[in-house]
């Protein structure tokens, strides 16, 4: 699904001697008051992430230069653009898809603000536009605050209904990923109730399709789809509950007729330990909490003596976009804001998730 | 609540200059076809067993003779018991209750039979009624066949139900430990629509103090309870459900009140983490695989190669018995029953679990 533009930009490479193509990745710089900024600058200045892509920020030249400072890198260059034809791609210089909106001198770290939650909208709606067009092979965000964005008047539940508005696409999925553990989810954002509600035949297969795809757009051949049951021991035959019966076992026959190599539905406690070991390559969860306990229990942190979380480590990504949108796996993080302490790595492993999806999509 | 014969027990053994009381565990032998006679044998040869306690095996002499010939430990005597009183506690002896239920040579492994299922029955029921009669501090129970016990005439879904019936208990909860994370279930073996509805404030007030009180048996002096939401975010002040505004914050606030130190509704993707780094004692769960999910990801380790279970690590304790219940978190592993392969750690840890609950029981 190549726009006519990023295919032009391949021969152009090629004509130029670039054979193996570098993938432009548009970080947005989330929202100005958060690490974001702090988080975008930290990940720029390490060489292996230009050995791989072209990366640049979508975001405010004034409040990188901000978060520059705080950081003490004084040997980084920031490089203001209007255009990404103007990026230069090279590490020690970060190139800045400069948006104006906010005076990095004037920020209040940690504050919720309309101002702030505006800012952070229009970056990630550049961003789409940059990936729609073909003038960026990917997009990777940064964390935005639900709040500000709303208090902004952009009704909103997050980036991921963001995206899916602005690029009119319906059937999309949630993954989550840390190492060799990859969950996509059938529902997200509902009470567990209607979580149960939501579990579907054609939203199953729906999701089986989109883990499958995505498992061979990150180099995986032939990957094996775990579905996980609903009920506990996936409802040992009906006994606890009657939705493997009558949705989850139909979607799993019907993908299978499809060629799609699943199991299930697999008791629930014990399909992520059978990931981790690698007998599945992914696994699709009935609902948030199936999926997100496991990544976060496994990816996630806490140093009870500093009382904060010492790792939040994963990546999540928005499958069935007609764009490459790759997100880190944590919140604004208020607390930790200007203060130059948090750790870059779930944006570094995004942005390596951006090139992998760049790299192998059709 | 120590009973008569127990405390008479304690007083002989300082006049005999036990000052040090080692608690007197029974641990049943479970399904016969089962991995649970061999996985005795293995604990019972360990000499830290019986430096801490004085244990014994309820279940067949002939069958724990048979395993013992599998595991070529030849150094290792059976004695069998028809009495406690006979019992030698000693390491390099394992004292059998004898219940002449099986013979070991006939035994077929790994099959579903009413024979198996009615001795393993037994076996339970005797050690239910030696905790009772305080012959025996505490139970450790191995694994048993639900078919089986069901086709014996044994309508029973598990231990849990067993041993509920057999000492006439309506409030319990089941705990499940793996090192530093414990969780304890408001519900288990219900569909997730039924969990959803029995999350009501006096069941959640419950285990909130079954956690409490299971904490402190175990030495944590003012245990850090926490309570996880039902919805995802803790459904997020209303906007994912209402349970946690209805139901989990009263049962919060009251147990504030009897002065427990409780915190929640917390976030059911988070709690984990942060209770594994050590912020919380133990976490009350809302349903069978919002605790299983975590306890299991960290304790459960699968070998692709081999195509099975490299660790099953992790103890049930069932809260809220007049008797001590601690459980195997694993099942009969009936593909791996004769073989002398399986490994004991959780059979080992479900005993020093229940040596840690008999010092501390009032």
């Amino acid at each position: 699904m190549k726009s006519v533009q990023s295919t032009k930009r391949f021969f152009n490479n090629i004509m130029n001697g670039d054979i193996e193509m570098k993938p432009i990745i548009a970080v947005t710089m989330g929202d100005p008051s958060s690490i974001g900024a702090e988080l975008s600058v930290k990940a720029m200045a390490r060489k292996d992430i230009y050995e791989n892509c072209k990366p640049l920020i979508v975001g405010d030249f004034s409040v990188m230069e901000e978060a520059k400072a705080i950081l003490g890198m004084d040997d980084i260059r920031l490089n203001p653009i209007q255009d990404v034809k103007d990026a230069v791609f090279t590490h020690g210089t970060i190139d800045v898809y400069d948006m104006k909106l906010i005076k990095g001198s004037d920020i209040q770290f940690g504050e919720i603000k309309a101002l702030y939650g505006d800012a952070a909208f229009q970056y990630v709606v550049k961003a789409i536009e940059l990936a729609k067009t073909g003038e960026v092979d990917a997009t990777v965000t940064n964390a935005i605050s639900k709040e500000s964005i709303n208090l902004a008047g952009h009704h909103f539940a997050g980036h991921t209904e963001i995206y899916a508005h602005y690029t009119e696409t319906k059937d999309y999925a949630m993954m989550l990923v840390h190492n060799n553990l990859r969950v996509v989810h059938v529902s997200t954002h509902v009470s567990l109730r209607e979580a149960c509600d939501r579990v579907k035949k054609e939203r199953v297969l729906k999701c089986i399709e989109l883990a499958n795809e995505a498992c061979r757009m990150i180099g995986i051949e032939e990957p094996t789809v775990a579905v996980a049951g609903l009920n506990p021991h996936a409802g040992e035959n009906g006994m606890f509950g009657h939705e493997e019966i009558e949705e989850i076992i139909p979607a799993i026959e019907e993908a299978k007729s499809k060629n799609i190599k699943v199991e299930g539905p697999a008791p629930p406690d014990t399909v992520f330990p059978k990931a981790l070991g690698g007998w599945y390559d992914v696994v699709v969860v009935m609902y948030h909490d199936q999926g997100h306990i496991p990544l976060k229990t496994v990816g996630f942190v806490y140093d009870k003596d500093l009382n904060k979380w010492k790792a939040v480590e994963g990546v999540n990504i928005t499958l069935g976009l007609p764009i490459i949108r790759v997100s880190v796996d944590h919140g604004t993080a208020f607390d930790q804001a200007g203060k130059g302490t948090a750790s870059e790595i779930s944006l570094v492993n995004s942005i390596q998730y951006a090139i992998e999806f760049s790299r192998n999509k059709k």
